[in-house]
């Protein structure tokens, strides 16, 4: 009998059988990625056994053992992008994507009718779905003479019809038009989303997500920018890395839905426009110089091979539309997902992610601006943040007279670390119960141990070593509170100016969509409490989750989505604060909890 | 003083400098290849000196020295190509190109009209050549911001047109609209032909030939099918060697005309439709089976890049549609050169290469056979047959009393070989002269030192060791005469074929137009002689030269052309005399000279 610990998880078994590391994993239900089914090919399964790094498909358990997966082994389930779902506002019969599959009964050849297969293809598309002046790309091309005549004459083509392009990129034997299957990603700064769609049905097959591994480049968008710009191949690095990312995605989506990549014949990409920038491999320079110009915001299809991306290299891929440098195509997949262009009322979006960008208007029009809002509510910046992934503390609560938190983690499971609505609901708590004052200092003679001096001023530690996952106090420092009060007065600020700019008050809103990271989980009240949200009627709150890979999975499925995107990013204007006095006076005023005028938050009582 | 003497061609030079073997060659005025201009580089001016092969442009001369130039390594003016200009009906004024060039001079960016890079262009496109929805490339996407910046935003974009895709695929600093090149390439079976056009003024700048490389592999189509088919990686081999080949034949081009390759944007092929197959990488093998199915006679356009060809990647090749498997674009493509598509009036047309196409008709319809009439007039089967280069034999007179040949041949400098016109010519002497009987048979008992027995039976010799550049006997042997014979005998036999089956006759025909490697120097008289052209007023004949390479080029510089040969393909019908008994009938009739019933041929007098 040998038991064997896994860390962080704390789970253990004990055996007698011979098992490898990453079978054992599977029988104490912890989860070490595998792409390869445990082969040794793909090296990444990597675990930590007596400090030393193996492969868990390749290392037989021969004593106890403790075993540490580290974050890359790891796959959590983000509950983050559970809720995309809900913004999915297509039914079946509306499906249309921008890929379609025909199935063809063709004639046999003979010496009377002798047309070439191209031909014979084009003369019996025409004949059954009326399609002239149909392409096929060389790769395809090279392949039919052989499945045609394996497959008997019977075969399906899948077609792409985007912007007018009609074309074969993908032949094969028999009818499968029952499957078709393509890809969202939402490209985040922090984080990357993606989701394997089933486009017979439009439901999600598998939904898999990672930080951007550009992370190691620079947090935020202008420390990349200046990488790319300053670093030896710094383009070629960054660029690399995010393909990195999506392909390891890609080999996990594959792993866990049984379909092969190369049945991914179309995919959708949501990202900022800095996002897009690096993952196209444009240079983004000039996106952070004044006047603040983007290479391009409406970006033509491009064939999936051109990129590098483990799919079907003749499908396309398509890069939402964005509208500037710092409002990019994620956004017009918000307004998208939450149907603002298509509604006489009035509504605002607020997309909390790396940046905030906040986005105000009707089917009439459209503006949007950005705020540097920094990835506080992402796992960044603040010392204990992570992202909304098991083990992440997204809710708490603090008691009024032992000042002890209570607090929820994602999964149940014993904390890692918290993510940003767990951050919200903390900072409001501290200050709700008195520990932290307006400007966010934390008062220092209070009857509890949870307060304490540190290296970076004081701290609240809200899970001890003992009870945690990773060995170590989870604390809230005054760094990381001051932190999150500048992120909140940005974003606040930010959506002041923007309805004020357009002679409106938060109360003619009909709605304020909340898309992002921590979308679901967010507790309105202690968002406003914060001074993060205005102060109106909550009804009139609606959690969109992810918007950008909502929208950008209308799109995948439906042609009449892709124009209405196209609609929006080219109504939509762009308000740029980087110059904004009234933004710097707002801006200024917010950094209080909730605000310097307590007016405009009559429903917060301290 | 050191001697130096080149052979084949015997040229020498004394020489007291310090000189390489290529500086003394030019001396010397004899071509060595070296496209790298002689920096040790491209390894292309081999030489063969004591037996060695070495680099011309590496080696010293250090002591007198016999040279030996392969064949891979002279350069011969392949007169064949001058020709081509005569059938270029095209006016300045009707230049239209597939590919174009647009300056713009955009306004410069600034906070309040921060465009991105691409919208300003399209933008600007709009307003002055109203041009929406214009796609553009990634790798010129990219190339974008910096040009657009280091040019002060004067640029020249170029653009396609082809088929409905209008798409930016280069971009250049400043007005270059003054300059815009493409490619024309003639790929035969044996015979490639490059040619760069102006597509300013549509005028050549220069032209290149050579062996398509894959001749190593088999000499006719049927043979690179099997190849193709049964040998290892066959496929690959075949495409990769005529690849080489055109790029090669750009190398020379470049080196030639001082443009580089990278400037060509538009490519368009003619090729039968196995040597399209090939070119492509497309498997041939059906061509071959009954029943005899192209995998596709319309091809779409392709990105030069994914052929590997050395030119600008991001601009397209065009192959000109053909019509069956056994009639390609090339033959098309002899039909818009001589017009035949435009007349009122019935004509013939025949292409002599290695395999035999005839087409009947006029513009309202139009009919195709092939005969396999075998590489005999392209310098193939026959034991001294060269191309229509450089000191090949093209005329030659036999006198009547000492049977004694007198020869010219290409450029007038010493003998390597017979080509086409040649042959033509020695064939219709021996037989008008007496010297070969009916069906080809060297008559035994002449009094001419001439005619002697070797291995293959009697044989004719054209040329002493002594007086040739190869340093052997130029002879014509009875096999030689017997293949002429069975080749002129198939082309002459399938026009008899496609004239009757249409109900008509020779005498109807306003016009026969020769195409075809000797085209410009067939001596009309002998080839009725020899019954290969049937015997009709000789003003009715029509020299087009290398229509294939006409047609490309026309297609190349004029959109309506494109769409003219398309039209021409899609109306043109295939006859197919593989299993035709009037076929077999008519050859057999034919393979006498000039012809069995000797009424057909009213003019010959024996």
């Amino acid at each position: 009998m040998k038991k064997v610990t896994f860390y962080p998880q704390g789970n253990a078994i004990e055996t007698a059988e011979k098992l490898t590391v990453l079978q054992a994993a599977i029988q104490a239900d912890v989860h070490i990625n595998a792409p390869c089914g445990g082969k040794g090919i793909c090296s990444k399964c990597k675990v930590v056994i007596d400090g030393e790094e193996v492969l868990a498909c390749q290392t037989m358990i021969t004593k106890d053992m403790n075993v540490i997966i580290p974050l890359v082994s790891a796959i959590s389930k983000h509950k983050i992008l559970d809720s995309s779902d809900i913004v999915f506002r297509l039914s079946k019969a509306e499906i249309d994507p921008l890929v379609r599959k025909v199935y063809l009964e063709l004639t046999r050849p003979s010496l009377s009718n002798n047309l070439s297969d191209l031909e014979r293809i084009k003369r019996q598309l025409k004949k059954d779905y009326g399609r002239p002046n149909v392409q096929i790309c060389l790769p395809v091309l090279r392949r039919l003479p052989n499945i045609l005549r394996k497959s008997d004459w019977r075969v399906t083509l899948t077609m792409t019809e985007i912007n007018g392009i009609r074309e074969i990129i993908d032949i094969e034997g028999g009818n499968t038009t029952n499957k078709l299957y393509g890809l969202v990603l939402d490209i985040g700064t922090t984080t990357v989303v993606a989701q394997l769609i089933n486009l017979i049905d439009g439901e999600i097959v598998a939904v898999k997500s990672d930080y951007n591994a550009q992370i190691s480049y620079g947090e935020d968008i202008l420390s990349r920018i200046m990488f790319a710009e300053d670093a030896k191949d710094g383009l070629s690095q960054l660029h690399n890395s995010i393909i990195r990312t999506v392909n390891k995605l890609i080999d996990e989506i594959e792993y866990a839905s049984k379909i092969v990549a190369e049945k991914i014949t179309s995919i959708v990409v949501a990202g900022n426009t800095t996002m897009v920038h690096l993952f196209l491999k444009l240079n983004p320079k000039n996106i952070r110089i004044d006047p603040y110009v983007a290479t391009a915001n409406f970006i033509p299809p491009i064939k999936i091979g051109e990129l590098g991306i483990k799919a079907n290299p003749n499908g396309y891929l398509y890069c939402l539309p964005g509208i500037s440098s710092y409002v990019g195509g994620d956004i017009s997949a918000d307004v998208l997902a939450a149907n603002m262009h298509d509604r006489d009322e009035l509504s605002l979006l607020i997309d909390v992610g790396t940046n905030g960008e906040i986005t105000l208007g009707n089917k009439d029009w459209l503006i949007a601006c950005s705020c540097s809002a920094g990835p506080a509510f992402e796992g960044g910046e603040t010392k204990f943040g992570i992202r909304a992934m098991s083990g992440a503390i997204e809710r708490v609560q603090i008691d009024r007279d032992s000042l002890d938190p209570i607090y929820e983690t994602i999964d149940g499971i014993t904390p890692r670390g918290i993510c940003g609505s767990g951050l919200i609901d903390l900072v409001a708590e501290l200050f709700h119960k008195g520990i932290i004052d307006k400007v966010g200092k934390i008062r220092p003679n209070l009857q509890t141990t949870r307060i304490r001096e540190s290296e970076d001023g004081l701290e609240y530690v809200i899970a001890w070593s003992y009870e945690t996952a990773i060995k170590k106090d989870i604390v809230i420092t005054e760094f990381d509170i001051k932190n999150i009060i500048r992120t909140k007065a940005a974003l606040y600020a930010g959506a002041s100016v923007l309805v004020k700019r357009m002679g409106l008050q938060f109360s003619e809103l009909s709605k304020i969509y909340i898309a992002g990271g921590f979308g679901n989980y967010l507790d309105i009240d202690r968002a406003i409490t914060l001074g993060l949200l205005p102060d109106i009627p909550r009804e009139k709150f609606e959690f969109i989750g992810n918007g950008a890979i909502a929208g950008a999975r209308l799109v995948l499925s439906s042609k009449t989505k892709k124009d209405a995107i196209e609609a929006v990013a080219r109504k939509m204007t762009y308000l740029d604060l980087s110059y904004d006095p009234e933004f710097m006076h707002e801006y200024s005023a917010a950094l209080f909890l909730p605000h310097t005028e307590m007016r405009r938050f009559p429903s917060i009582k301290l």
